[in-house]
């Protein structure tokens, strides 16, 4: 059986690494010609866009699915009519616009922070007054990791930061004091049996993940679990689906969701029965999802810019380093570790290594 | 760091599988067009004794590796004169021959059934007074899997194993009536370092592993640390080795080594912290070894044959597919799948569905 991934970056590169295992081929769709799943598989190196390409990776291919949520949606419609595909274009599509997506949460009963969609800079000092200060000014479309986002402290703000995106579709989102950032990652078959994930505790820096934790046996598990089951259940959805939340006191408020595997998840490769892109292909292949348990206390690093000495990663215990094979270049993910141990305590030790060397790595030293 | 291996069959599968993640590549060479480890990594295609592939081999590599013992010993000698080569020649000469093993196990005070040279019939028969009966006559080179073997019970059985293997340099070995076979797989670097996995419990099918059970806290664990930690040391071993006994009462009796990842540590890779393909790599490619601590209870069941369907083995509780990406044949190793648990119970009872579904699918239901 073959499957064909749109995008060939990291996601794509591991999970050819969970599906080889499972007697599955692949076939990746990517204009960049170093993209590093290529390295695994073979790879079209095309556009997006390029009719021809996609019909030769529907024709090849069993079951489509893609590693990133800004697949122009036109593309992944016409690659419907040609193959199955997983997760859908309607999915993909409620995640590729944070107005359509805050809506669908609101739908959905999902609380979410106050937001408002902005087109002019009268709008926008509207919106102020509704979503109160400080407040986050974010592009509509195209967004992640952080990029075109814009945070208001005061009314000063508004004039540079309309300048900055204003050009496109934006909404105005208030800013969550958060407690704390979690996500809940599951995954749901093609007949609508659904797994999760245990809830991960993720910290971000500069608006890039740094570290993800899992919480296994956390208390606000079945509020996310609820919420994420009644998106999944609303889409149809097949594969894995992350959600990421704010934590405010006891209660989670829906920031955004990723339609396919995410970051807050690769610890899974290590820390749990079956990893998230082993069960994100069970689900495209119609294959039985697989154990979501924590095998093990684990957290994730991503190692972003250039790669620390390996020797250094590979010497802490329980350490497992994720290299993805590509260039260094500044804030870009290069890989990531992940530690896994006995205890929380034993994790806490080797976190607190991990931690020293990739910040060695980062300062230089 | 590039890595050539010798050889592309599923243990070099399983090696490139486990080497991506730490940033390696890989360059196969087998004569097998069709070589499993193909479909993941380049592969010269041609005789393991083609000077100018070896020469090419080298010369494109840091370091280099195989992953079977009847590699041509003069083409190792060869490529260690243009590379770093681990283990060494002078590792896979010692197993490669019956008598030279078991003369080095005797050396080394490592303890081994009795066994006699054979080459003629008249000295089989008198190998038969010193080894008594029943007993198994091999040939020295180039068996496996109970390949080129012949089990002795009676004086009558001489002349037809005499005429269907006397065509080469035998040696006669006494059959031991063994309470269980167990084998040790541990791991040496560069640096002399060395770790162990737990002992693992074997049985076997027609000369052929069929499950392998690990056994964390075993008894014996300590005895057979001390036989793999004197050969290992003796031969300065580098990389993954795999030491099989049989257990008569509380004593191991030393029966082959493998210079090799080994099919009886394929739990590994789901059931210890570090599995032994990572941690072959990590010794080759002078990395700090993985620990080798176990996870969770774990067994393997060799795949041989054709594959049982794959829905039904991964809807077995904590079941991990492998499959090779070779086409059946009768007799083959096509996979293998490793049930891991949160308890002994638990793995009992989805090791139990597992054998079924094997069983029903050897039997064609």
């Amino acid at each position: 059986m073959k499957i064909g991934i749109v995008g060939a970056g990291q996601l794509g590169r591991m999970l050819a690494l969970a599906g080889y295992p499972l007697g599955l081929q692949f076939q990746f769709l990517d204009p960049a010609t170093d993209a590093c799943a290529g390295q695994l598989a073979p790879q079209l190196a095309t556009s997006y866009t390029d009719r021809s390409a996609l019909a030769a990776l529907a024709e090849g291919c069993d079951a489509i699915t893609f590693e990133f949520e800004n697949v122009p949606h036109d593309s992944l419609v016409f690659l419907s009519d040609h193959a199955p595909v997983f997760p859908s274009a309607v999915a993909l599509e409620s995640a590729q616009d944070r107005l359509t997506e805050k809506s669908l949460f609101g739908e959905l009963d999902i609380p979410t922070p106050r937001y408002v969609p902005v087109t002019s800079l009268v709008e926008l000092e509207q919106a102020v007054e509704t979503v109160g200060l400080p407040a986050v000014l974010k592009t509509r479309r195209m967004g992640y990791d952080g990029k075109g986002q814009h945070l208001l402290r005061t009314l000063t703000d508004l004039p540079d930061a309309w300048s900055e995106l204003g050009n496109v579709a934006l909404i105005l989102e208030q800013f969550v004091e958060f407690h704390r950032e979690v996500s809940l990652v599951g995954v749901r078959n093609r007949h609508g049996e659904i797994r999760f994930y245990p809830l991960t505790e993720n910290e971000h820096r500069d608006g890039v993940l740094y570290l993800s934790r899992a919480r296994s046996g956390d208390p606000l598990q079945p509020q996310a679990e609820a919420y994420v089951s009644r998106l999944m259940n609303h889409l149809n959805y097949v594969g894995v689906l992350a959600l990421e939340f704010f934590q405010l006191a006891d209660k989670l408020l829906a920031n955004e969701f990723a339609p396919r595997v995410h970051n807050s998840a690769h610890w899974t490769i290590e820390g749990a029965e079956t990893s998230q892109f082993e069960n994100h292909l069970r689900a495209v292949a119609d294959l039985p999802l697989g154990s979501t348990r924590q095998v093990d206390p684990s957290a994730m690093v991503n190692l972003v810019g250039q790669l620390p000495p390996r020797e250094r990663v590979l010497a802490i215990e329980g350490a497992h380093l994720h290299d993805y094979g590509k260039a260094p270049r500044v804030g870009r993910k290069v890989g990531h570790a992940t530690v896994r141990a006995e205890s929380e305590q034993a994790l806490d030790r080797s976190l607190e290594q991990l931690l020293a060397v990739v910040s060695q790595a980062e300062s230089g030293n």
